[in-house]
C-alpha cells in the first residue's frame, strides 16, 4: 500500500467524513498520481473505477487526474481488437500480450462490453480468462465494469487508456465483442484496428456487424491449429481477395490476412511484425500523429454534440413537441423536413426567453 | 404552358412584384400542384427548381408545395445508383429505365453531383447522355444543379422524389458519382442501392469510396459485352465472394451480384428480377415500410442536429472558444472531454444570457 493513505479507523463517523472530503481535494491526486507514476497496478485500477464513477465529487478528481495525467500520455501503441464469441479472443490476447511482454513491452488490456452489467465477479472471471498474463508484474488486465451509454463508454476507455500511459504501458489493448457499436466507437480512440476470425463456413460470420471488416487493418484467422490449419489457409485466402476489392486506406495501408494459433504460437510474431510494419509506414507518413491529432478534435466535437443533444431532448417541453411531430410525419401528415424547422425554432424561442 | 399563369410584361415593375408576391401566397401552389398531379413535367422541373432555390419566400412557397403533395407520395420504388465516372452510369439508366417503361413503369432520374456546380450548360448535357430515355414521354431526367451541403443536397433530393412520386413516376432513381460522401446520404433516402462496377484489375475499385459496397444491395458489374464477358464473370465471381463474407443484411436480403451490357440489353431483365425479388421479400416481412418510417425519423434527427449545431458553431464567441480549446488539445494541455466540459458551459451561460 501507498503510504500517502491512512486509515482513520478509529476517528467518529464525522470526522472521518470531514477528513475524507478534505483528503479529497489535493491529497487524493497526489496518491493517484504517484502510485500511477510508479506503475502501482491496484492504485491505476482505483484510479479507473474513479474515471468510471458518476458521482459529481468523483467526476471532478477524476478530470483533474486525467490533466495531470495527460504530460505523460500519448506514448503507447493503442490497439483495438475485436472478434465474436468463441473466437478465441481471451487466449489470443494472453499468448500475443506474452509476447510483446517477451520483447520488453508492457500490455494493458481494457476490455469493453457496454451491453452487459458486469460485476466484480465476472472482473475477475476476465482475469481467469487470460490467468498468465493477468499474474504477470508487466500487465494490467481491466475489464470495464460499467453498462452506460457508448459515449460514455468511449469516454472511460480513452480516459483509461491515458492512464494507463501514464503508469508506463506502452501496448494497450482495448477489446470488444464484435457484435454491437462499440467497435466504431473504440476505432476512435486507437491507432490500429485487429479483427479475430475463424475458419469455417462463414457461419460465425453471421454474428459480426456489417462495416466492421472494412474497419480492419488487419484480419487474423485464430485457431490456426491441428486439423483447422488447411480451413485456416483457405479463410486467408478469401479474406485476402475480399480486401483487395477494397481499396487502400487513406493512411496508405492495404489491410492484411494473417493466420494464428494461441496454443501452439504459429503466427504470433508476424502479427507483431505486421503491426510494426503499419507503425513504420505510418508514423513516416506521418498519418499516425495526423490521425491522433483528428481523432482528440473529433472527440471534441461529438462530445459537445453529446452534450449539447443531451440538453436539448431532455427539456419536457421538446420531448412534447417530438412526440407529436414523430407521429405527424408517420401518419405522412408533415415532411420531417418541415416538422425540424418547427421545432428549432421553438427551441430558439425558448432558450430566447421569448 | 398552363392557363393559370400570365406574364404581366407591360405592367410596371413595382406592380408586378406586388402582382408576384400577391401570386405566390397561394395562385402559385395552385399552378404547381396541379401541374405536377397532371405530370406535367415543365412544372415538375419549375417546381424542382423551387425547392432547390435559397431565397426565403421560394423557401415559403416549396415547403407549402411539399406538404401539400405528401398525400400523393410514396407510391414509388426509390432507388440508388452509383458507380465511378466510365462505369457507364448513363448508358446502364437508359437502358434500365426503357425497360422499365416498357413494363409499364415511369422513370424519374435525378442526378447528384454536390462537388460540381452544374448549370444549365450540363444539364443539357445530361440529357444527351441519355438521349432517348430524356426524349421519353413516361421518363423525366432531372440533375442536381446545386452545390450546396450535403445535407441541403440530400433535403433537395428527398423533396423532389416527393415531387416526382405526386407527378405519378413509380421508380425513382438517385443518381450519384461514387467518389464522394453522397452515396451515404443517398443510402439514406432509398429503398434499394445499387452498386455498378467494371472488370478489371482492380484499378477502378481505387476511385469508390471504402464502405460503399457494403451499402449495396446488388453489384451489377456493367459492360458485360464483347471481349469483356468473361472477365465480366470472373468479377461477377469474386464480389459474390466477397459478399458472402459479410453477413446478411437486418432485412433478411442477401446482396447479389449481376453482370449486365447496356449496349446487348443482356442482363437489364434479371436486374429487374433481383429488385422485384428484394421488394417481395421487404414488403412481406415488413421492412420496406418500417426501413422508410425510420428514413423519414432520422431525418427528423438529423435535421434538427444540423440545426442546432449550425446555430451553435454560427456564433463567434463560440468560434473563437473552440479555436482556442482546440490549439490546447493538439498541444496536449488539455483533454478534448474536459474542454467540451468547459466550452458547453459557456454555451448554455450564454443562452441563459448570463
Amino acid at each position: 500500500m501507498n503510504a500517502g493513505v491512512d486509515k482513520p479507523d478509529s476517528v467518529n463517523p464525522a470526522l472521518r467524513s470531514g477528513l475524507k472530503k478534505f483528503k479529497k481535494n489535493i491529497p487524493d491526486i497526489d496518491y493517484y498520481l504517484g502510485g500511477i507514476r510508479q506503475g502501482d497496478r491496484a492504485v491505476l485500477s482505483k484510479a479507473i473505477t474513479l474515471i468510471e464513477s458518476n458521482r459529481p465529487e468523483d467526476k471532478t478528481i477524476a478530470g483533474n487526474l486525467i490533466q495531470h495525467c495527460l504530460p505523460f500520455s500519448g506514448n503507447s501503441v493503442r490497439l483495438g481488437i475485436t472478434g465474436v464469441p468463441g473466437v478465441g479472443k481471451s487466449t489470443f490476447i494472453e499468448a500475443f500480450g506474452l509476447h510483446l511482454i517477451n520483447k520488453g513491452h508492457r500490455v494493458a488490456v481494457l476490455a469493453i462490453d457496454p451491453s452487459s452489467t458486469r460485476t466484480k465477479g465476472s472482473i475477475l472471471g476476465d482475469k481467469t480468462r487470460m490467468e498468465k498474463l493477468s499474474s504477470h508484474p508487466l500487465a494490467f488486465i481491466r475489464p470495464s465494469a460499467s453498462a452506460g451509454t457508448l459515449g460514455g463508454v468511449a469516454r472511460q476507455t480513452r480516459e483509461s487508456i491515458l492512464l494507463c500511459e501514464a503508469a508506463g504501458f506502452d501496448r494497450i489493448f482495448v477489446e470488444t465483442v464484435g457484435v454491437g457499436q462499440s467497435e466504431t466507437a473504440v476505432s476512435k480512440i486507437v491507432d490500429f484496428f485487429l479483427l479475430l476470425m475463424l475458419a469455417g463456413g462463414g457461419d460465425e460470420l453471421q454474428g459480426i456487424k456489417r462495416g466492421i471488416m472494412e474497419m480492419a487493418d488487419l484480419i487474423v484467422i485464430n485457431k490456426a491449429d491441428g486439423s483447422n490449419t488447411q480451413q485456416a489457409k483457405l479463410a486467408k485466402q478469401a479474406y485476402e481477395n475480399a480486401l483487395h476489392l477494397f481499396p487502400k486506406l487513406p493512411n496508405g495501408w492495404q489491410p492484411k490476412v494473417l493466420t494464428a494459433s494461441s496454443v501452439s504460437g504459429k503466427g504470433i510474431s508476424t502479427v507483431e511484425q505486421q503491426i510494426d510494419t503499419f507503425l513504420r509506414l505510418t508514423q513516416s507518413n506521418g498519418f499516425f500523429e495526423q490521425n491522433r491529432q483528428q481523432q482528440a478534435l473529433d472527440i471534441l466535437d461529438n462530445s459537445l454534440k453529446d452534450a449539447i443533444f443531451g440538453h436539448f431532448y431532455s427539456q419536457k417541453e421538446i420531448q412534447k413537441q417530438l412526440n407529436y411531430f414523430r407521429q405527424q410525419i408517420l401518419d405522412g401528415k408533415i415532411s420531417p423536413y418541415e416538422a425540424s424547422n418547427t421545432i428549432f425554432e421553438f427551441y430558439l424561442n425558448r432558450l430566447s426567453g421569448k
